[in-house]
């Protein structure tokens, strides 16, 4: 037996507003960062359970403050007890009382279960020596469906369901563990098309995306259509006929105006339309697939919970699911959302990208592939180069794939020097030698 | 010209779990809270802005801390200036690129936004001489609709199309401004109702509030349908045909289920069913409107935002629109889900009671009524007897109706009493005279 003896938080943020990486039609200028947290028990093995939440700077300390306002359910707590339970210890969370009227289930109080739920896992894939895609394919059926907590998507999944689509998938396994360890998981690269970047800087980034072997390259729109037409015919003269384009709104529309836009885009063959307005308009997402198809929408990276995720797949109003790793509440509840994208037959892209996102959703879509839609045609995940160095187990990225993470843990433990360099604002970057920064941020 | 110099922030909790007030099938244990803040200015008027978001207790601090982490918007700024385009004020507040990321416009970064939101137009008011309603009220069509930010919703409401119906409602403001003076504004109460009363209690608090004037009552609901069908026909037997009971479930059910434990409790003839589901469940909420017809779902006081709203207004899914003072963005927010409400011809229900909540939302009914749907059939503000004493202007609810506040702001100020006895966890309540209650909870 041992016992939970600490939830330590951290603050911490990067400066990457000053390049302007990952900058769009919303988010001009983002600071990088993560509420950060390490669980820490008195187990001889050592082993701490590491988790965050990805933010872009302003509000990192109230994410901070929400991962405190949850420590009281598991600081003291037999360790075995909870992570032999893993659906319990989340419903323990997510049912709190008196936190959940502070969403319900949503914002920023369900993305801090969301890192503490995940430091948990990665202290339990720790603990079996095995990476978390590996120790989520390696669970029964029955032990899988325990983890979700099917309230408010019975209407869509039952656990009768999904239990009997995780024994049809079953048998594949084995197979699938070795094709995915011999083939990597796909990939694509958002890196050439950040809203800030030159035309010159774009068509060279995608050039030499193409020659990393990414099939598929992704573009920020939205912030002007004219600049939009130039950049996507840039882009689509740059890598030729054979590479999939996709585009990136991040809701900047409303429906009329998605719809128009995507069509005066479509010419250049697109992939999908990501986030073509807000994450919340089921309806207007439904709409706005219609009016542009046969180029598909795609959306997730906001998406609040399973709930929201559910009436969108119910709706018809997605043709790509793109799960986060950071957004809703943890693995458990992303497992919900590959059993929904899986009964209704839509393929998940993640997102990722940000720190740590990478790291982290590779593991689930590695999961899906082998144990529940045994599929990976169509399906990538998203890559960003960037911020990788932070990570004490970085992706793996060639040829266009992810490669399967071999170390124990779910890939979010981040190196003890960047947790001090990096701490907000009293870490040495935002503190000391950059006093410029300070002033600007 | 005057500056504001301070927003100062307060956490504030009342010890209700002990007497079970408040107790609902989600929420067995409340303490009722409120993040809550003074905006204070330079101005010689000595006039100061309050606002507050309203909690169930734990998590109240995360709530102050995300108010902290917009202070800077305000702080240092031109009052006149900020207070003079106040739908600009809230765009600066919930368009900050940074802090969208942790919502975005949903969950405690919203319902913050909200409480400062308020507390600036409390702060106008006072500066105007006006109670809230009557400030809005005397707006023209062209100021109001300048409040409501259109992003998301222009498929179903354009701003052209609301300033049309504010111009038709524009000649019956006087009559009708007259006839709220002498009428008031009708109140339903759920003293009655909560799940943690005995039959004795409930029966007793059903009588005494047909006897105050209330024409409707509202029982919660969703723990055990033995005991609701029992609750219920005590209730009916007690107060006769012909006072309107509606029942609350909290969100407990899932779609099937709430349509099956609805369907038992119809032959006691309900008002509506309230939060059978998930307040994110477009599609459930149609589904179960479909499914009980012809009692009306009501929803609304965990709804996010106008995006929500408007689906359920879409979907056909919602025969009351439940507003909230303090879970969306504040009143430009509410303005705009009151104008989508008008223009799909839903009657407004406000959520009320918790902390505070009727003294602030029946500013945005009496506004309503006088300048927007020019109706009061069938719509009233939800009354709760409870905590009204801690407020410098408390609602004045006599036979059966809200009466129209006359003093100054927007009803949100806290009397310095209170904020200082009920402050935790530092103030006396919590950590002198009263020791048992820090270590319950």
């Amino acid at each position: 037996m041992s016992t939970i003896t600490a939830v330590d938080t951290f603050d911490i943020r990067f400066p990457t507003s000053l390049e302007l990486d990952g900058s769009d039609a919303m988010n001009p200028d983002p600071d990088y960062s993560a509420a950060y947290l390490i669980i820490r028990t008195d187990a001889e093995d050592g082993h701490e359970g590491h988790g965050f939440v990805f933010t872009i700077g302003r509000g990192n300390e109230v994410e901070a403050a929400a991962i405190e306002a949850l420590r009281h359910h598991v600081l003291g707590r037999d360790a075995e007890e909870l992570l032999g339970d893993m659906g319990a210890a989340w419903k323990l969370l997510v049912h709190d009382s008196q936190l959940r009227w502070l969403g319900p289930e949503k914002g920023v109080m369900h993305m801090a279960i969301g890192a503490l739920v995940n430091a948990l896992w990665d202290l339990k894939a720790k603990r079996a020596g095995l990476p978390l895609w590996d120790l989520l394919a390696r669970m029964s059926p029955e032990e899988l469906v325990s983890l979700v907590d099917f309230r408010y998507i019975t209407d869509a999944l039952t656990p009768e369901q999904a239990l009997d689509m995780l024994h049809r998938a079953e048998p594949g396994r084995e197979e699938r563990r070795v094709r995915l360890l011999a083939e990597g998981y796909p990939g694509y690269t958002t890196t050439p098309g950040w809203l800030g970047y030159s035309d010159e800087k774009l068509a060279r980034l995608a050039k030499e995306a193409v020659a990393e072997g990414f099939t598929q390259i992704k573009l920020k729109v939205g912030a002007s259509l004219e600049d939009d037409i130039r950049r996507v015919r840039l882009a689509r003269e740059t890598v030729g006929p054979d590479i999939r384009i996709a585009l990136d709104a991040n809701q900047r529309w409303d429906v009329a105006e998605a719809i128009d836009w995507v069509g005066q885009l479509a010419p250049y063959d697109i992939a999908w339309i990501e986030e073509p307005t807000s994450p919340d308009d089921v309806l207007g997402h439904a709409a706005i697939a219609k009016g542009v198809a046969p180029v598909p929408v795609a959306t997730g990276e906001h998406v609040q919970n399973r709930v929201v995720f559910k009436q969108l797949l119910q709706a018809g109003a997605v043709g790509v699911v793109q799960i986060d790793a950071a957004r809703v509440a943890g693995v458990n509840e992303n497992i919900a959302i590959l059993l929904l994208a899986a009964k209704f037959g839509v393929r998940v892209c993640p997102h990722a990208g940000g720190v740590g996102l990478c790291e982290a959703v590779q593991h689930l879509s590695m999961f899906d592939f082998v144990a529940v839609s045994g599929d990976k045609n169509g399906r990538m995940i998203e890559f960003v180069d960037h911020l990788h160095e932070h990570f004490v187990t970085p992706v793996d990225v060639r040829d266009g794939c992810y490669w399967p993470p071999s170390a124990p843990g779910a890939g979010s433990e981040m190196i003890s020097n960047s947790l001090e360099n990096y701490s907000y604002p009293d870490g040495p970057v935002w503190s000391g030698a950059s006093a410029s920064l300070t002033t600007q941020h």
